[in-house]
């Protein structure tokens, strides 16, 4: 399960009781509950960086629902004997890329959700009972039609000449802070980053490689790349936030 | 679960491990740790938001305890193949009501408790025992006499003429301020909702139904009536705290 | 589990997912995700608090690891059928003593970790896997030499005359102070106990002895010795910080 409900409430509890009551013997596994509420490219994100952790058969349930109760659609992926469940507004933008999604299909049949479905709450209503469903061996085409245009965002950064143009995906609770740029979009060869007011020069490979206090950025554990300071908070110090821009300089090039 | 312990600290884990000891085949479901602290009509709004989503056969262990260590009761309650543990304070005041609890037991019998009762920590040391061996089978009537008296407190809004007067009964983690009054308390027709400073013409139905950024109030997924922002967070915008007066005004009464 | 990785990110979901891939039939348990970040001494307090409450056969996977990516080593302990896995930078120190620790082993198989091992989140990457592959009954031996030399770190109070020097080791979710003082430290008879500029004359045994919002002072169910306030947040009152120190005065000494 991956929310942004926290945990301070029943919301995550209450789904987790309406699964247990369709599929007593399945295994909840919490990614976080803890996404910033509504922050669909944070979820995302989050997302891509723990399915491959998870062993075939998983069914990944995602809600980040700024729309609940309008129009926005419900959706099943599946790929590589893992399911994605949630609301069609991005959350599976990387996940659709990296997981070899064969299929999507539509959340609509009333028979496969709660009864009386809020106009607030889908969480419980209709996401809980769907991944409940399809981890007791329910296809995902009996829940609705196929499609074949799933929302997909542009999460990727922006080249121009020397540049690579990012943004912060992700803050975590060391505070280290994310970026949207990954290995693969930076070449070989001496680079400068730069954030804020802030310009860090060179990459580094672990945090304890530079002195206590000192900001640095690496390649983090998901690939992406992050800024970070040896034990500190690095999002507090250099006072940056989501959706900030991220330069990459590449040298030389 | 549930309680006012929070996920910072052991007491949780320890809880849990004391009842997979006593029954290691179990499940536990945390519905939150984050009541605010020793705050008892919060809890049992959780409890009431919460107990129906869950498969009978459930016990649902309660620990907000205020008065842990002095003469105050602990109790288990049963009704429609459910069961209700923790301290008697009026944790299970709307429950009382809604589950059709048809017997109350103390809890007393020291074979049933772990051997060494701390006099602060009665979650560990009395409770999580309790609803382990009745999740085991052992008889609520084993842990002591029953009582026909456990606390009721009287949760439900006053009216006055046009005026329905309740209170903020619970925040959650978006900011949607929930209060006392129910569908059931307001009658058909067209109403206004006053908070603080602000009044809300009328209710809606779901929060991107407005704009923004505007105030709304709605019945949300539990029944109750909450004021909140769309895509905001209501309660601190509007300044709004546990206990505070809220008004609904019956129009054209 | 005890961590400080939070339970904002996905990295305690990931070693979840890490850990049933590699043994589905374990039952994993959180004991807290919210040590301070780095906070050594207070995770070795947690391990301490929590371990005796989890039956034989328990693998404690307990990962707070400033080092994380320099030579610091990772170890496996043994004693009384529970097993404690992490890094060796004193997480332990308590535990040792207490639970009769028999064998000590390092962590170096590479066919016991992940493939991948990233310089950053060894979480993931190594003891996760070794927690789960010890669960499933693989012997500590496989995973490398024994060693005899697990760091310890001293944490107890120093004794000066009359006076018991401990410090601040742990702040609980209700600001209880918890300090490094036990029961076993301080002689029977009347003591005062001074912490910033506070002086608490005698202990109390439970909370509601005191009027609500009085400070007290009370041996909690860690059987440490505490500094609490009557239904308030003691911490926050008095201002306390961890490390700060906590003087207990042996009156007629």
């Amino acid at each position: 399960m991956i929310t942004d409900f926290g945990l301070r409430d029943h919301y995550v509890g209450v789904m987790k009781g309406v699964i247990y009551t369709i599929n007593p013997s399945v295994r909840i596994i919490d990614i976080t509950h803890a996404i910033p509420p509504q922050n669909i490219k944070a979820a995302a994100y989050i997302v891509k960086s723990s399915w491959r952790y998870h062993p075939p058969g998983s069914v990944h349930l995602v809600v980040v629902d700024p729309g609940v109760g309008s129009k926005r659609r419900g959706i099943i992926l599946e790929g590589e004997r893992h399911w994605f469940v949630g609301p069609d507004n991005g959350l599976f933008s990387y996940v659709i890329k990296e997981a070899r999604i064969t299929n999507a299909y539509l959340i609509q049949n009333p028979n496969l959700s709660l009864k009386e479905i809020s106009e607030t709450f889908h969480g419980r209503d209709v996401f809980a009972p769907c991944a409940a469903y399809i981890s007791k061996g329910v296809k995902a085409e009996d829940f609705g039609p196929r499609i074949d245009d799933p929302i997909i965002l542009d999460l990727a950064p922006r080249v121009e000449g020397d540049l690579i143009l990012g943004e912060v995906l992700y803050i975590d609770h060391f505070g280290n802070i994310v970026t949207n740029i990954t290995k693969r979009d930076i070449p070989q060869g001496p680079v400068s980053i730069e954030i804020r007011d802030w310009r860090i020069e060179g990459l580094s490979r672990f945090y304890s490689q530079v002195e206590e206090g000192r900001v640095l950025a690496l390649f983090g554990s998901t690939g992406h790349l992050e800024v970070s300071i040896n034990l500190g908070d690095a999002a507090k110090v250099l006072g940056v936030k989501y959706g900030e821009r991220v330069v990459v300089r590449v040298m030389g090039g």
